[in-house]
């Protein structure tokens, strides 16, 4: 029963891989995903980050934490980090750096168990403020959180509580009888999405008289589906000759924006990091005969065009 | 110079047409979208629909845009509409009805012009508007109002400044000493739309601390062309055998968000009207030899699987 607030994409995942390292800041949401994981029977490694602020608050949390993988029987990780250090180090701000530095201890702690999987608490509200938080930041096409995410440094975001409205998490704890910490933080006191969350949600859905949250995360699916579609369809089309170049009679024949998705996965695939709007245009733009041969790239790579095929040097 | 506003894919394909109808309500953004297609050397009709509403004003405004022909030396067409009776017999709200009875009037009008064309003012803010409506109403992927879009019903309705912020065609109006009327509306007094435009941008502008306008629009418009490209990229997979029907075994192969959006195409091909995501799953059902190999469609139509073909019947 129980199981049933687990996505089952998720679920399946991770019952294969046997394994997942569970991100617990002792807040509802983590709390609630570490109970619904260990009773579906998987083997979970407990891994609290203490962000070095906060004070007692934060000692208390993580006392908290180690408690509960106690009860459980679990095994159970604490890294410290220095977040005002970490970020003072790197020019980033507070948020950025409590985020960064949890991915670098989540990386460790994987490797350690051997496992890529870490799950996440995120749910519905989430999802719709992540969505709002993307659209007004111009973070492109991908406007959701994914419920499974393979980030470039090998780690593998779960969230199998991603369509899962913050209440039900509640009522699943208070029917259990499990505690969380009321204050509990992944140490991202951002103001900017607390706004969000607290301000700009409640007025849409003042304004258009229903529940936005679900209408939102169902528009942000189905870009996520669409985006899944295309990536799959490009791999589909074979534009690649048997060296790995770009074969271009048949890429130019497409409209200019499928020449742009296919430029910019070529791109990626050619291990081109932060590949920009602006760059996969240029290279669009040598992809006719008769433009220039050659083009350089911000990393000191070059594009190619010869032989009717495109490649990088 | 004044031309510079004008959307170059928009003016070009307005140039090969030769002529468009301009739907005139005697507002800021209408007026200014006149004077800068006719002063770009295009033949235009002015088309103003008096919604019946409004009294006094609405004949005012009409007025106006008679004027406003008559001093360009255009083509002026008024047509009355019946708004609360044309909402009332069809059981819909008045926003919906002034924008349906718009639409009719605009075929009328572009028949007897001999062009599918309808050129209209919507600009960058109205385009940010959209976008948060249809996040929050669910209307799937397409968030925004596309520059050219071409209506099940033939009307391609053509947007020259939807990249274009509201004040550059204030700027505009006013260096030129071109009047209009301040209160004229298209009829569609949408509290919604207006709340969205006056409070939520306003409140995500101040979170956000910058111009949101043209991020979201950003936004909207990497969606389009990611749908675009997907378009085109499945046209070109090649998954309909001579006789038009899907080729399963090829379909079947590809990963589940992709074999969605090939059936959602193949259905709206074979003219079957608002496909659902719930009948889109239900045919990608039926892919699979094993499945039921019949299943009936809403409208009457029953999709058959045979001979490792999907058809309609």
């Amino acid at each position: 029963m129980d199981a049933e607030l687990l996505d089952t994409g998720c679920l399946s995942l991770l019952k294969k891989a046997g394994s997942v390292v569970v991100g617990l800041s002792g807040g509802r949401d983590s709390v609630a995903l570490l109970h619904l994981l260990h009773g579906a029977g998987l083997q979970v490694v407990v891994c609290h980050v203490h962000h070095g602020i906060r004070g007692a608050d934060a000692d208390a949390d993580a006392a908290f934490c180690r408690m509960m993988a106690d009860a459980l029987g679990v095994d159970f990780v604490e890294k410290r980090v220095d977040v005002p250090r970490y970020a003072g180090g790197r020019g980033l701000s507070l948020e950025t750096a409590a985020r960064e530095a949890r991915y670098e201890v989540f990386r460790e702690c994987t490797a350690a168990c051997g496992t890529p999987y870490v799950a996440l608490g995120h749910h519905r509200q989430d999802q719709a403020e992540t969505v709002l938080f993307r659209l007004c930041r111009g973070s492109g096409g991908h406007l959701g959180m994914k419920p499974i995410a393979c980030r470039e440094d090998g780690l593998v975001l779960v969230r199998p509580l991603l369509d899962i409205p913050r209440e039900q998490l509640t009522a699943y704890l208070e029917g259990k009888g499990i505690p969380w910490r009321e204050d509990a933080s992944n140490g991202e006191a951002d103001v900017v999405r607390n706004r969000l969350r607290l301000q700009v949600l409640p007025l849409l859905e003042d304004i258009m008289g229903r529940d936005v949250v679900p209408v939102i995360n169902r528009s942000a699916r189905i870009a996520e589906e669409a985006s899944a579609a295309l990536a799959a369809a490009v791999a589909a089309l074979e534009v690649e000759d048997p060296q790995g170049r770009l074969y271009l009679p048949k890429v130019a024949a497409y409209p200019v924006e499928l020449q742009k998705v296919i430029v910019h996965r070529y791109l990626k695939r050619q291990g081109v990091r932060n590949v920009s709007e602006e760059v996969v245009l240029a290279v669009v733009s040598i992809i006719r005969p008769g433009s220039p041969a050659r083009l350089s790239l911000p990393g000191g790579r070059v594009a190619r065009r010869r032989e009717k095929r495109l490649f990088l040097e």
